[in-house]
């Protein structure tokens, strides 16, 4: 931590904010310059994260000098990427792997047609939605149970390992009983209650970005996850909320190399939340992977008119199987396979 | 619900879209155009608000014509302001409230003294945090319980009805139970679940905006919440993040008239959030009250460079004081009373 | 300027970082912590601006102490309000100056006709577009020359002094023969050519801030006018842009009050542009008035629906009477005059 | 154009707006709904655009149908993408184009040397700012006319054609005469005097977008450009301002399938400034390509640490050299060649 004082103030002041710091049992450093002071605060600057400095006489500004994260810092684990495994795929390692369906599970028909079509294009995941956060209160919020035991069953098929989303802590369990990875969504990225439930179970979890969450932020909830003792995050860029109105968010491409460099947990994205629009998944996708993407989750729909939500952004299965073959090419120029 | 088409489109098209509105019940109504058709589609638009029309062949865009609220909205209340009832204080009357305390009951003594100190200032609410959200696991976390039951003490010293936030659905009648009102933060505002559980409490509602909500989701939120029954939902601006650096939210000002005529709702603001910075505190104040807020949520301590969390943007008792004879004045301004 | 290295920095890297300044004139300062060394630079900190930091190894982030403005910034005024006279009224003193006026003229009859009623109601300045910058090159880009020569006509007839916005570097000294302010618009805040050109004049300077503008930026751009010997300039917060929808900008409220603190020149709002509608004129503008702001910029017009531009956001002359009364208590509340 | 009432409008009132809209030459058509009444409005939509609908009585919403540019929209030329010509080069074929060399011309010797380490690692054109926007006034701004001839000289030498920005329209026909491609910065994307000025020269045009320009705001700017006559013009994503505070800008990378769909106009990325950042230049400008770009700019020094401006962000002449090896084979992904 630095502390810049502002122009003009006295020895005793400096020396009041040095007492603050040096009771917390770190040093300090002072340099005097031409017009500011600075004082620089050496040992562990956790102590200093609840302390008000800048309600502290004197104190013109602070800079932060180490990462408030700790496990999820790149550091961490020796710099490598963490594998984490969902069933028998594993993210992070050379495949990137695909995660794709329907934004919801609607009925057993569609998820099982679904699953089949997926699996057969080359996904590595199936993903449906059980329980659906929807901004209007009055908008389908899913069949629940009753799709956690479909998804089941479509993985017993398919072979293909599932990831659903949780949205209440007291679900939690309950739905790591049926699947085999959570997710949470953008709009819980920092619902501490839910992300504490998740770091006690041992369910691989996908953390998706809140629409106006910083890298910092994310890695901030990644943590809360895994100070519980769950290390198996993977993170997903799904666009962010800004001034733009032509796509339905903002895809932070440059998150994602930002991330591999800043973390050792894997990263995909999401191209279907990002663009909003169908002719605009695989675009982002392949930019996705491009940019050393470890993965892309996808919504796919055998009939996208007739979907109770997101019909507008999903693949049909043709549509997704043509991705597939694309992106094939993309990896490869990455160095990596599907 | 308005239907623009791409150029180009032929009569079969045309007549599919108007097959898919009509089968919901609405009747369509189509304009042809020199380059464009336009299909108005009449009837209760919230049957389409699931329909993905931008997927049907030919639509190019879609226009939504009804509020997606409708208990918000306001028209339900024949463009009277709600009263809510806190304890013996009323929002949305000529006296505009405000709620004081420090940022989170660090203890019954600071807490007692706060309390005194906002009372006697002319404070119509006593706030203070027992579950605080934060953005680092390792930051402190609030008292839980104990800090429930130090508020519920301090109620019946000062008189002053409490509002405190609640972060977990499962906590939420437990908090009812000990205090006047119950606040949803701006990282939970789209925490489906937690506002379907309040929703079916009957304790006042203090429904903060989400860092990035549109006023739009603000309204939506609160319809989560009165679609359960609960009708008793107080609005507050808190800033919402932007490019700005220079203050630790941006804070709207103009949501408060926006809002003002968009519901029926009282709305008021925290400058303490917005601004991040004790001295904007009052002049985010004053000029929320001017521009119609029916109060203000303002963060005080009795010291705020020992606070455990938000000390740089507490007042002192004394800045306390002075703000609020000064809001006397931009409120009489205003045609109202504190 | 503070630079914290990387982990694990070896003693040469440091050596080569502190040559690399010290050779341009600074001295510098070695903090060794526990993870991170960092090094304070004392001296002057502008010939570090254009020195590439991060790009030296084992540089991890650059952290700069001074304000990169001199003249804008507070001190340089000996912490009071800089006076701007724009003919014989005055920015910065105990009045609040509104000045008033259509968007662009568009005639000699209704500037005449606007000039009085705004005179009447106590307008300090007229305010009016010969040169209109328009998003699309087919819309009305005013009347040029012959608009100033009617702003000049109807200064006389009301004796109001003029302000109007110039927006190309070849006409400065045109507009300046005229009028008694010279606008740099929200678009050109950073168009440098014309910066550097108002500050060769010796006309007062209305400067916007622009759309995405930090207020640092915004002060940058006045130390632009001001570098060239101009030191007449006015600040206008007019919103800036962001993901909100409900207004036409998100006026940045507490940029009236921070700058207020940052800066020694007046500040003043513009709560037509900032709202974009008629209704949210009148609560911007006392908030403005509340939170500190020298006054407004107030788009007025005789018959708004059949407007050139903006009429959307034009106070009919009632309506700016009204606005006026009202805005009175406010400015009374705030301890200032209209 | 379709016009929304409000809720219980008048017939009188209705019968208003549709003579104010048919007085200008269109047709309306009245769709009478439960509780909104809808008017389309059809004809030449263009004619409305500077009507103040909105402050018509009854009036709720406007909603234009028809897009506000021409020249710019892909049906102007029946779908196909505009072949820009800039000497022997040509964007918008089935080539990539990399536009490569420093920020700024800062001498003789360091442009001839970077000239010929990007002419023998692929680039197909040399960059060089001689004029340059500096966000201080005490800035670097650039060897002017001098770094005009530098350039020209350097294009002899290499045989690269040579874009470098144009700042004032004083300078445009100066400018055009040294190089082969005129740069408009994101700064100056609305500066509507110099876009009209290039647009009456016949020298290609890059156009970059600004930092919170919609991309519609983009097209407008560059309808700008072409409708004065010179419809050369080739657009550039280069990063938008956001909350994000990792990376210098955040690229929007859905803007170049977006736009490719949207325009005629070929489409590049600039990773240089959009990251910000000199490790993430290659993976931004990999995604660039997958996503449909054709081209990008990119920025290269001979000793970035030394650069007189945006020296964190330029290239070593080998990360150059890799970066094309690494670019062909995602150009090759994409159906593309270098």
């Amino acid at each position: 931590m630095i502390i810049v004082t502002r122009k003009g103030i006295s020895p005793e002041e400096i020396d009041r904010i040095r007492e603050r710091v040096e009771a917390l049992g770190l040093r300090t450093h002072v340099s005097v310059g031409e017009t500011r002071t600075v004082i620089g605060c050496i040992g562990d600057e956790a102590r200093l994260a609840h302390v008000p400095l800048l309600s502290v006489p004197g104190v013109q500004s602070v800079h932060p000098v180490m990462r408030p994260y700790k496990l999820a810092a790149r550091d961490f684990n020796a710099d490598k990427t963490t594998k984490v495994r969902v069933g028998d795929r594993v993210f992070g390692g050379r495949a990137c792997l695909v995660a794709a369906g329907p934004c919801s599970v609607e009925g057993e028909a569609m998820m099982k047609e679904t699953g089949s079509a997926v699996a057969a294009a080359g996904a590595a995941l199936l993903r449906g939605g059980a329980f659906k956060p929807r901004t209007s209160p009055y908008s389908f919020s899913g069949l629940k149970e009753e799709g956690l035991r479909i998804l089941a069953e479509v993985r017993e098929e398919t072979g293909l390992p599932v990831v659903t989303e949780v949205l209440d802590p007291r679900h939690a369990e309950l739905v790591a009983g049926y699947v085999d990875m959570l997710q949470i969504g953008a709009r819980n990225m920092q619902n501490f209650a839910l992300l504490t439930e998740v770091g006690q179970l041992r369910r691989p979890v996908l953390l998706k970005r809140g629409m106006s969450a910083t890298l910092k932020d994310l890695l901030l909830a990644a943590e809360y996850v895994m100070a519980r003792g769950n290390l198996q995050v993977v993170l997903c860029e799904r666009g962010i909320r800004t001034f733009g109105k032509e796509t339905r968010n903002t895809f932070d491409l440059a998150a994602i190399p930002w991330l591999k460099r800043e973390t050792h947990l894997p990263v995909i994205a999401d191209p279907s939340h990002a663009g909003g629009r169908r002719d605009l998944v695989a675009p982002l996708g392949f930019a996705a992977v491009a940019a050393g993407a470890d993965g892309l989750i996808v919504e796919v729909h055998p009939e996208p008119e007739s979907a109770l939500s997101d019909g507008d952004q999903s693949l049909l299965f043709g549509e997704f199987e043509r991705l597939m073959r694309d992106l094939a090419a993309f990896a490869g120029a990455a160095g990596r396979s599907l």
